[in-house]
């Protein structure tokens, strides 16, 4: 992509409505626009970034045996009323369509797959079965914040499981539960898994915690063996000597839930009588799970862990392109052609190769240039001027390490591969 | 994939819902689930279709230097106020939020991709650009129908130009109008460009029609040169002489619109007061274009076209899976196990060489596997069985022809790249 027709630029200021460095950067960076609190646009650069999170989250979740499936957002209030929750989800929307029907949009779909799993699965030779989605959800906040962090429509990935016993649930949780961790690590985010609430059918349910200082979450945290607690029900402050290991001393940190898993036995199930024929031909209760992870908040969170002054420092993962090839001018204007005829090669070449690249072709200051590579934090930065032109090179520098150094343009094209 | 393990089975019965033969046949299939009047879960196989239908409409808008952005499903009240369409709209969902703030779930986005582009354009320099979506698009109709044709929510490509001219606007328009017949070309259907109302600021739009019996719009159609029009506007009827070849005759025919493309000029550029300045340093207005698919209609409208009194007939490009893997059992254990062991080698074979299969390993009688592949309408079937087996050989069968023959296996897995 030229970056001079790249829909979304830099802004030179940040922007009114940043109260978080995600919003900030994002906005600044040209990654996303807001249309009204906590709702936004992701302009090219910033679905890049989603489409990347979301694929990493697909992979995993059919890796553990989910099937992709797709839900509506209008969800009929009945469904709600059969699991009493349409008064007592407080945050969501909810409306009205043609003939007086009443609708909620999707801030949750237990209420929705459960009785679609019902129709599809109805012997225990169905079970278990995994089913998952990612699609935009909507909760009607009131007070949206955060840019990605918290949002009144934002992307979701959830999955459901059902199964004939709690064992058989037990095990695919603790399953979820590794997939989650490679997905975050996979994302260049470090998570700690949390002790959480586990409503009325188990004692704990898991959140995925990333420590950062704008965290709106507080969990007590063993330095030693990780193992945490959300403060909400926290029985260990900071300074105690960990529970767990014995060893390890609390501290408490402010985090980002970026995830979380939950045993929700017959929560959903019973009310919508939903069992299945067992072994011994009797009908029994089905035992399900959910599975929770928002692609745009762990977008929004990568930001908040990785960046520094000048801008974002994305994980090669999940970067918008894979290089930001930078060309700079000249006094004399065939050198300036040069250097144009060279990136132009350079830049056919990666897209030939399938390295996604994008080239600042603007007619601006090298300041300039180099100010917006750092704030958009594409991992490589390729320079080539005057400078390393003469010398046959480009300046190669990565955007989490300090120094610059020349490298020869045939070993670029050659090492196009290791990108 | 496993057919004993794919989430969403075949039913024996016609849904009592289904309307038309696309409801009927993909909910029969399993490949989508009713949750209200034209709301659907797409089930993992008619999300397998979508995403197919969605990637061809995503390959020709990149094609016709389309850049892709997410806009947002919430839109606040006064952009509407601001196009006075709040009220005239009379498909907007309209809904609530925290602090009383009004929104409408977007039926269209001219209203939020105007002061967007207005954000991002300043200057003549900067156009013309071209920004598109593929988002889930809601509009109350009070009379959702005939499955994925006429839904409530339902997938939608929007694409916008902006231009600084009426004629570079034209000249764009040329370019989508071709890359739309493309598209629907691509998806195996015949689309008619006919004229229709163009609004106050041009002539025509111009619509694309595939005609079925069970198309809700009635067109005038040249059968020699193609012509067509609208009822709405036509200005012929049956039988004449075609007004423009001159030579054709013309016929009245039922369709279903799959697209339509609409000159918008400043329709939308002037309330915003969206101007950019020009190459003479004084402020110019914006000329825009917009360009609609709707892929979840393209899918339904797929299978109103191609179908059977027995079940789906999918085109290649968009069938859920380009192979229906039949083993059958036999009553000898020894051959039954031989069976498994060949249709599971050639499985894991083609998995590899990364075709796409479902594989029947059920345990049912082969009249009621071949009906479900009929149902399902995989374009190729291949049946391994005793008697298929003895002459180291599949059966390989067309879905959208009548004879079927045998293949020497390994000729079958030499030729897998060739499906």
């Amino acid at each position: 992509m030229r970056y001079s027709k790249l829909f979304g630029k830099t802004n030179k200021n940040a922007p009114h409505e940043a109260d978080s460095t995600n919003a900030r950067f994002l906005i600044q960076g040209g990654f996303i626009n807001q249309l009204a609190a906590g709702i936004f646009t992701y302009l090219p650069l910033g679905l890049r970034v989603l489409r990347k999170v979301q694929k990493i989250v697909r992979d995993e979740m059919d890796a553990v045996g989910g099937q992709e499936i797709l839900m509506p957002a209008l969800i009929p209030k009945q469904l709600f009323e059969t699991t009493q929750r349409w008064d007592s989800i407080d945050v969501l929307f909810k409306l009205e369509g043609a003939g007086g029907k009443e609708f909620a949009l999707g801030a949750t779909h237990e209420e929705v797959v459960t009785p679609l799993a019902q129709a599809c699965v109805k012997s225990y030779k169905d079970l278990p079965v995994m089913v998952y989605q990612i699609q935009d959800k909507f909760r009607n906040e009131a007070r949206a914040k955060s840019g990605l962090l918290r949002g009144r429509e934002f992307s979701m990935k959830d999955l459901y499981s059902f199964h004939t016993s709690q064992e058989d649930l037990e095990a695919y949780y603790d399953k979820v539960l590794e997939a989650y961790l490679k997905i975050f690590q996979r994302c260049g985010l470090d998570a700690i898994v949390a002790e959480a609430s586990g409503g009325v059918f188990s004692k704990y349910s898991h959140e995925f915690q990333v420590a950062t200082p704008n965290g709106e979450d507080i969990i007590y945290l063993c330095e030693d063996c990780r193992y945490a607690q959300n403060r909400e029900i926290a029985i260990m402050k900071e300074g105690d000597v960990c529970p767990k290991c014995q060893k390890g001393s609390i501290k408490e940190v402010k985090a980002i839930e970026v995830g979380n898993i939950f045993k929700l036995s017959t929560r959903f199930s019973d009310p919508f009588d939903f069992t299945v024929t067992g072994e011994d031909g009797l009908q029994k209760p089905v035992i399900m799970g959910c599975y929770g992870i928002g692609p745009s908040r762990v977008a929004g969170s990568i930001v908040e862990v990785h960046h520094d002054e000048r801008g974002i420092i994305w994980p090669k993962s999940v970067a918008p392109f894979d290089v930001h090839l930078v060309s700079l001018g000249a006094r004399d204007e065939h050198v300036a052609a040069r250097i144009l005829d060279a990136t132009q090669s350079l830049y056919e070449d990666f897209e030939r190769s399938g390295i996604e690249v994008l080239w600042d072709d603007r007619d601006a200051s090298p300041g300039e240039k180099f100010a917006d590579a750092d704030l958009i934090g594409i991992p490589l930065r390729l320079v080539i001027s005057e400078k390393t032109l003469s010398a046959d090179s480009v300046e190669w520098k990565e955007r989490n390490r300090p120094d610059a150094h020349l490298v020869p343009l045939v070993d670029v094209k050659k090492e196009a591969k290791l990108f």
